[in-house]
């Protein structure tokens, strides 16, 4: 291709952002140079002055164009504009690229278990890597809790090995985001946000759900490294020090308890002055406020986070309002800031399970979206109302939320799908094809 | 101790059962020597004639006096009759041995993981590692399809590592078999066939299953290294070779049309005229037999296995008789044996789940000894109908019965027994022994 676009990314050192822009980069086939503004003030200016003054890595760049940082530019592939502006866009029209015996949605924990297991079972999977390509590991630094590692493994090296494992046995990883499944017909059409139609036999559903931040500064840069969205996964590492829980709700006080075990003290951030919490979780909160563990900081917002990836977090700065919700009173005579010196920060604001793309099928999702699986004994306890559509892992999963756990159902997921195909399918997977209306015989 | 007593273990090269043993003596803190047979002919005759010419090892000997292989050896220590004869036995009264907030039954993966769970939640968790230490994983030579390990892993190293991990975070394991359970009293009492009385708060049952065997020559031995009774964790390792399933309900047929994705042909071997599986997988072996991939051996029997660790399964030896249950009938005129040329030796005559000792309690098992849990969406999925008492992996798994899963499971069982305890002993795990009758109060 002549006139090949000029990408160039502003990265940081250990930045999770950074490489998954790199790597849809790669995954594309375009050529870039990257600018590591860690320690050079004189990038960091010059990124800032490109950048509109924004100070977060990565900063993306196409023949100059600001295209910004990873939230911006995967927004943008999943439009398919971004391959427009790289003049790599797809000209052909709605035709199914490729058909395939199964297709599944996601590249975390659990669509990686399926896919390692899909292409043992034969079963040649497609998995599409969404906008968090890896799942909500990658943005662990330290996974202390998955069986077989331990010394612990850092999570984007856990998520890569999978990959690997999957590849090998013949998985395919392609960047894309789905859009919709249609499962008025069979095979599945499977639609990308980018137009592309594949079709397969039978679907994983194995997007996850992506924890709700608060947006405020420090939090994106010190994901991993003092801000995590996971106490059991993190809560250890920070024995010994004060931390903080943002959130009102189960999970917020659920957290807060869990981590009493190893903080000098629970700080519980709430911007109102009553939890909405379970009697339960709330009951728990009380004994251990009683017994000095944990402090709510009623009507209180936090707005920032101070520290560095290498020392982790220092402190949180935090406002409050005696009528709650103080960042929408910065004004406010009576709105009091504070900085609070903690060595650790939990958001625990819920998560939002990925399966938007599933609304126009048949397939029952609950009320905050996260799919319902058979469950139960025996086999098929991750069929779905529609045969042949499949879950596992965070997207189904509102309460364990483990890497293990996901991993588990991933496999099941991968099995029974495997046992819908042989059944569909009886012949041979891959003369599929042509037998569009065979229906499941079990 | 004065006069120590002599222990000799005979032990062969890659012999998982001879680890057991040294392990097992290691545990006791009981000094012992190994003579390894592998090409040492002369140790070979001499075990030989010490063990009255059995010809398998580990062959065991205690001040010249023939205990026999692994599991002579275990089931004496399950009765504490190997203490006795070893000298170290506990000569204490019915007193409670120690109180733990959660005992584990099982060392398996689904133990091991809930122990790295349980140990990070501050439950200070106790194993017991049972008659099967590190569980059916330590038979399979190499895992291939646990998610992480991109090369593959040996079985006995996963589990070591896994071993590692738990004890890392102070999970303890204690070698001991648990005889039963009495759940009419709080804190449950957990008593060992040697006669020891533990108490806890809560109790995971992760005893697993065993598969059965056939009990024939070479089937020990072969054990990892061609012989299986994990067709989905070893029909990769043999693609393109001729391969035997040894039975006729689900699970010989499953694993045999399993199987022919990866072999040559599939021997189905049976001892009768008919499969006794589901409808569903009867034609689907039927299916699989017009096309050449499988062929049904009615009527046969495997009375050996030939080939050996180094260079896997070569033959296996078979009989056959008109009217079925040839090895009843081997002097019968009609009986045929025959040779057949097989790279792999399927065995799947189904496994027995290890729950006897929870035949007393109140926990529902159904007509096979499977444990019953809740299941369904959200916490305390891993819960039976006996508050305090959860299950995981095999013991409840008849299924899918894959490490990943068996791990996923061990996880939530965790997960769920915190909860309780938070709930049944707000004030502090480690001073519970006096709130026999505190029951959970979600």
């Amino acid at each position: 291709m002549s006139d090949d676009p000029r990408v160039e990314i502003y990265t940081k050192t250990d930045c999770p952002y950074c490489e998954k822009a790199k790597d849809l980069f790669d995954a594309k086939g375009v050529d870039y140079v990257t600018y590591n503004v860690t320690g050079d003030e004189e990038r960091f200016a010059e990124m800032k002055e490109r950048a509109n003054g924004r100070e977060t890595a990565p900063e993306v760049f196409i023949d100059d164009e600001l295209i910004g940082g990873w939230d911006d530019t995967s927004a943008l592939d999943a439009t398919g504009e971004l391959d427009e502006k790289l003049g790599i866009a797809d000209e052909s029209d709605d035709d199914v690229v490729e058909h395939r015996p199964l297709i599944i949605t996601g590249t975390g924990i659990a669509a990686l278990t399926a896919g390692i297991y899909a292409a043992r079972s034969d079963n040649d999977p497609l998995l599409f890597e969404g906008d968090e390509p890896g799942g909500q590991l990658t943005l662990t630094s330290e996974v202390d809790n998955y069986p077989g590692f331990p010394e612990g493994i850092n999570g984007s090296e856990l998520v890569n090995d999978m990959k690997e494992q999957a590849k090998r046995f013949g998985a395919e990883l392609e960047h894309g985001i789905v859009a919709s499944v249609d499962d008025d017909v069979r095979p599945f059409r499977v639609t990308l946000e980018n137009g592309d139609v594949y079709t397969a036999d039978a679907v994983i559903a194995a997007s996850g759900a992506s924890a709700r931040t608060l947006g405020i500064p420090g939090e994106d840069e010190l994901m991993g490294y003092g801000v995590s969205t996971c106490a059991t996964c993190d809560g250890a590492f920070f024995r010994g020090e004060d931390m903080v829980v943002v959130g009102g709700g189960d999970a917020a006080a659920e957290e807060a308890v869990f981590l009493t075990k190893f903080a000098e003290t629970v700080y519980l951030v709430h911007r109102r002055d009553e939890l909405r919490a379970e009697d339960y979780w709330e009951d728990r909160v009380q004994e251990h406020v009683e017994s000095g563990d944990i402090e709510v900081l009623w009507n209180t917002e936090a707005t920032e986070v101070h520290g560095s990836p290498q020392d982790g977090v220092d402190s949180v700065d935090l406002v409050y309002h005696p009528e709650g919700h103080p960042t929408a009173k910065l004004d406010d005579g009576q709105t009091e800031e504070r900085t609070l010196d903690v060595g650790a920060f939990f958001v625990a604001i819920g998560h939002t399970p990925n399966t938007s793309y599933l609304e126009e099928t048949e397939v029952e999702l609950d009320d905050e979206g996260y799919l319902r699986t058979r469950g139960g004994h025996g086999a098929g306890q991750t069929a779905t109302d529609v045969e042949g559509i499949f879950g596992a892992g965070d997207v189904v999963d509102f309460h364990y939320q483990q890497a293990v756990t996901a991993a588990g159902m991933g496999s099941k997921a991968a099995l029974d799908a495997d046992e819908y195909l042989e059944g569909a399918l009886p012949e041979a997977t891959g003369e599929a094809e042509g037998s569009a209306e065979a229906p499941a015989d079990d």
